[in-house]
């Protein structure tokens, strides 16, 4: 079968000067990493020219089908503006497609001159084949790097979205919700398309669309026709669609008096609504609860557990091959027991307790996407049990869309970590891909940074964290440093300047928000409400008062020293951890510098390992963030010949603000500190600009995304 | 003084193939109705082209400045884009500028064969005469038509934005707030400058910021110098900004224990503060103010008098220049008086206490913004005060951003009522336009529809309503015929099918919100929160209710009839117009039957100029509405071959919504109507989808742009 592309040669004859229109007329970031830019002529563009006149798409079956459909169009986009070549592009019907390709991978391969092969086992695998393709080109590979093949190493590969029905986003920093819920399914805005065609090009699979603290509305049938019609603009894309399930809607939606997860009534209901939702997606990929925890109603509220409450969800999603995703983030404002122990309480004795198509999902550490965590002690400790992974791509405690934090090397700190839990190199990734317990069902999600910001992300450099998310969930062993340098080159040049600048800004930007704002395992000392800045002091009076949401609870500051005390002689959550963690953690002197206040309250004058006392440690710590932070722009502004003027003076004014809010960070916390060390600041450390009440003052934050007006006090 | 252009001529070569390729991948509305794609080849252009080489951009000082640059660029894009031609662009020094063309108009001359001359007193003239040009050329004027002078009837031409410093707009149905003030005054959206160019092209000249309920924030140096970044921004375009000012500032900013105008610290404050805003904004505009109305503080709470608080901030402006807009559109639950009367009861004995430099902003009607009312009494009954016109361009009571209403027609009902009271005549517009009085201070304002959606209004026909609003503060004698032709040929096309289908439907399309929401002067009977769809029977249960918030109060619909009763047995609010009005419209035989139900409450059986009973007509007239949209639907599906594709699905999904939202109005309203009228419904109406509780208990309105969680009742 030959098949006719769809985009008129005319097209390809002006898409170098429309590249060129483009750039000269600035760049607003919306294409992402999907520019497909002309390349400029030279061996390696004839060599591309040479494997591809041809490209042959092969399945079993060899249909056509809505999502060939979608690969052949991204090949003419990509392939005529990259190359300004339109290949001849057939779909044929083949049987020696590489078992290793898997239900959603792929295989290239330069079968005869002139001619390249990609083969999947189904329709969607060939798609990602086609952006792999694309992305090789982008990237630049040798085409002898075109034979491969590829497999994602985790099933199911999740964007939850935050995104509330009227349009605001939970943590998002970046405009509003996509999903334009007044005027759905009538109006389908081209932009979901372009966010189903960003999310395969990385090999994601999933939408969950609505925040975890939404109202259950959108399972009522007046909104489930408006989540089929994003179904349908996803699903050539091979992107399902997800909801959030409220435990109480068997009594909000449903009028029953209980919500009691083993009462047959509520049992029932959950069969009749997970059926009626499959009536309108047939493809419904599932649930996502947040149960029992940040004032959200659950299964305690019945007496009855976790598994209870997943499990009624997950029966009735069975039958339809829908998964129940149980988020592990509970607390209790009434508990005792340290905040960062109470879901490994909660979760470890329900080991082995739920169903087969429940996973127990969980954040990366036990706290709250901290800017460094220890990993979550879960991980590990429930071998029976399906575990995903949350990460979160929005930058809710890294300075939101107006500071530059590549996040690659933080989801990769989680994903490397070390459990020990079946002995040496049994890390979190291993975990949550199902190679140490031979789990079938495996998740990662990550809470997404888009909105309707032309850019997508707020930020034009937060599309990194998007790009970052979606290939580690693809292939968890890529390093940061690949990711970064393949999504740098697709997303501005591979000009090596460029690339060699902005790779290194990428890859130092998370450790620098660390220092100059949470470092040496400081952690819950921002603002409260924003999350944004400084807050070390901040203790919410009133009746809103929770311990366990002020800033002296975690860090525990007095006149002997600082940081939680977690180690046998504190709250002791070392003990939830392997033994060889306990140990190496629980010991402040073998414990890793960079959580050495997560786990120890320390001394001021403790010696760490530069011999510096602790306290001017911890100030030389703050004074190098700003540092960090001041190199960074400067490496950024050394680009402004080299880029589009649009995106340099965004970045430019957003790295201003960065720069401006780490000093403050660092003062504010400085100031604060000192009121407890009486120590004077070392040499290298700049004086503070205000005194502390002047930084305790601010209420003001200028602040993207934070719901209701801003408080007055003057 | 000879200028280069600042766009490369590459950019003409392919300015054409730049314009297929924008056609050929669809129209995102953003360049709005600047669009300047090329012409098609033929006599116009190439009599175009002759007359074009060289434009002399001539005035008093020949001195080129920011605004003169803006011009430049301007014509450089526009004429690039329209002939593919670069004109030689000079700046001279000239006296024989037409007088006609005052402080802010201009005149454009043919003086010689190959040279067009704009000429005006101020650059921001010129810059006019620069859009006036491209205009001319966009609408395929015959070259005899570019000699022309033209100057502004109202002084100042305000877009007022009821945007909230967190990014919500009130009544804004198109996404976020354009101010991003959390990056602002270190990132400039581009989008800033397109709209100050859309604004100037309309020779708008101001740009009021913030909501009238907006917090007192926005007059703290923290976010004034982000006001004047964005001042810096307009300025090239003569658009200067404006804020709103919260009457009990004083207070909550300044820690006095007064706001009392007449408190010699409180006139301290003010003009300390004023001074203050004009150290950061030194051509800033002026306040506009909402005061002792729905909540907001004001002059009576001290004793004093609306005049008394305008006058205090007036005296801090004068002397910078800067004037207030002391808002009319007060009322108060406690009043016994009809809320209609109440503006004219409050302000009329003020007459001639304003200073001079005090506009009162009065709505076009008195009640607020329905889709039809009689003009505000106000016009007219007080000769020795300004008079500024408040418009609203954003579709707060007509169907949002998802229904079709162009406003011309409104408008223009608006400005040209004739109010009698200096002999017939005497049109709101010339009093506005200060013609009538001979006030120097003319103000006309315009509640903007505009948000970060990438069309700009959310609908992309709304857009329309921006440009007619713009146009009519420049000429309110320009007909809605004129306007809609002007806008469809520079946004769509002047093809005639394309150019007659759209004017058609734009023209029919108010009045057709008329007949299938409010028809024969029924007003406030929507559903209340939302403001959008039916709700006739709606009371706000509980402390939060008010009868002047209740739709009963206004169409005091019984067993004997329907309508407000507003006559001299009435509430008398005939008695607020001159005479020959209280005459005809206090009649119910002689008031016009678009009104009837405004100013009367009529019997069911009251026999109308159709013959038919007033109970048939209202069945009938609500039938039309339904109709008419539905006719609209079909010319816009006429049109799916003609337009590019991105736009017509847009707007046809859109009118699927309007026709079933008309629909729904006819079936409640008529339902409930039906519980008091005891008649059945005349031939010729459809008979109701669903029974009278249905509609009631509708709780969930799909609706852009409401804050928090929709409710829930099942």
């Amino acid at each position: 079968m030959i098949l006719t592309p769809r985009i008129p040669a005319l097209f390809l004859c002006v898409a170098g000067l429309a590249a060129w229109i483009s750039t000269a007329r600035g760049d607003d970031g919306y294409r992402l990493w999907l520019r497909y830019d002309q390349m400029a002529a030279g061996p390696l563009k004839t060599a591309y020219a040479a494997v591809l006149p041809r490209i042959v798409l092969a399945t079993p079956t060899g249909s056509d089908s809505a999502t060939l459909a979608a690969a052949r169009d991204e090949l003419a986009t990509g392939l005529g503006g990259l190359l300004g070549f339109m290949p001849r592009i057939t779909i044929e019907k083949r049987t020696d497609i590489p078992s290793a390709a898997g239900e959603e991978g792929y295989g290239l391969k330069r079968t005869e001159p002139g001619t390249l092969v990609i083969s999947a086992w189904q329709d969607v695998g060939v798609l990602h084949g086609a952006f792999a393709l694309l992305r090789a080109i982008q990237t630049r590979q040798p085409v002898e790097q075109f034979d491969t093949v590829s497999a994602p190493k985790i099933q199911r590969r999740i964007l939850d979205h935050w995104d509330e029905l009227d349009g605001f986003v939970e943590r998002g920093y970046a405009g509003r919700s996509l999903w334009e819920w007044s005027v759905l399914p009538d109006y389908k805005n081209p932009r979901y398309r372009d966010y189903a065609r960003a999310c395969a090009s990385l090999g994601l699979n999933g939408a969950e669309l609505t925040n975890v603290n939404a109202p259950i509305l959108v399972m009522t049938p007046g909104y489930l026709v408006k989540v089929a019609a994003l179904a349908d603009v996803f699903r050539p894309y091979g992107i399902r669609v997800y909801l959030t399930a409220k435990f109480s809607a068997p009594k909000e939606l449903g009028g029953l008096p209980t919500a009691d997860p083993l009462d047959p009534a509520v049992i029932a209901w959950w069969k009749a609504k997970v059926d009626e939702i499959y009536r309108y997606v047939p493809d419904f990929g599932g649930l996502l609860v947040k149960a029992s925890s940040e004032g959200q109603p659950g299964p305690q509220d019945y007496g009855r557990t976790h598994a209870d409450g997943a499990n009624v969800m997950a029966d009735a999603l069975a039958r339809h091959g829908g998964i129940v995703m149980w988020r592990a983030f509970v607390y209790q404002p009434s508990s005792t027991l340290d905040r960062v122990r109470q879901a490994a309480a909660e979760f470890k004795g329900l080991d082995g307790k739920f169903r087969d198509n429940v996973v127990v999902q969980i954040k990366n550490g036990p706290l709250d996407f901290m800017p460094r965590e220890p990993f979550h002690p879960l991980f590990g400790s429930m071998p029976k049990t399906n575990l995903a992974i949350e990460l979160q791509i929005t930058q809710e405690y890294l300075g939101a869309s107006i500071e530059l934090a590549y996040l690659a090397p933080l989801f990769k700190e989680a994903l490397e970590s070390d459990t020990y839990r079946a002995g040496p190199g049994t890390t979190v990734a291993h975990i949550v891909d199902g190679s140490v317990d031979h789990h079938k069902l495996t998740v990662i999600a990550g809470v997404a940074n888009t909105g309707t910001d032309r850019d997508w992300t707020g930020h034009p450099l937060a599309q990194s964290n998007w790009y970052a998310f979606g290939r580690l969930a693809w292939d968890h062993t890529l390093t940061s440093e690949q990711i970064a340098d393949e999504w740098t080159k697709m997303t501005y040049s591979d000009e090596p300047k460029v690339l060699g600048t902005i790779t290194k800004m990428l890859l130092a930007s998370r450790e620098t928000v660390v220092d100059y704002s949470m470092p040496l395992g400081l952690h819950h000392i921002m603002a409260e409400g924003s999350h944004y800045g400084p807050g070390p002091w901040s203790i919410v009076q009133g009746p809103g008062f929770r311990a366990d949401w002020s800033p002296p609870y975690y860090h525990q500051a007095d006149a002997a020293g600082l940081g939680a005390s977690r180690s046998a002689d504190g709250s002791n959550s070392i003990a939830d951890y392997a033994p060889e963690l306990a140990a190496l953690w629980g010991n402040v002197d073998t414990c890793p510098e960079n959580l050495l206040l997560w786990f120890h309250h320390v001394s001021w004058d403790y010696k760490m390992k530069s011999g510096r006392p602790m306290w001017d440690e911890l100030c030389l710590r703050y004074q190098q963030g700003v540092d960090e932070i001041r190199g960074i722009q400067k490496q950024w502004d050394s680009l402004e010949h080299d880029i589009d003027p649009e995106r340099f003076a965004h970045v430019q004014a957003l790295l201003r603000l960065q720069v401006a809010n780490a000093c403050n960070w660092r003062d504010a916390c400085l100031l604060y500190f000192q009121t407890f060390s009486k120590r004077p600041l070392p040499a290298g450390v700049e004086p503070p600009a205000h005194d502390l009440a002047y930084y305790e003052a601010v209420k003001i934050r200028y602040f993207p995304g934070t719901p209701g007006d801003p408080k007055v006090t003057r």
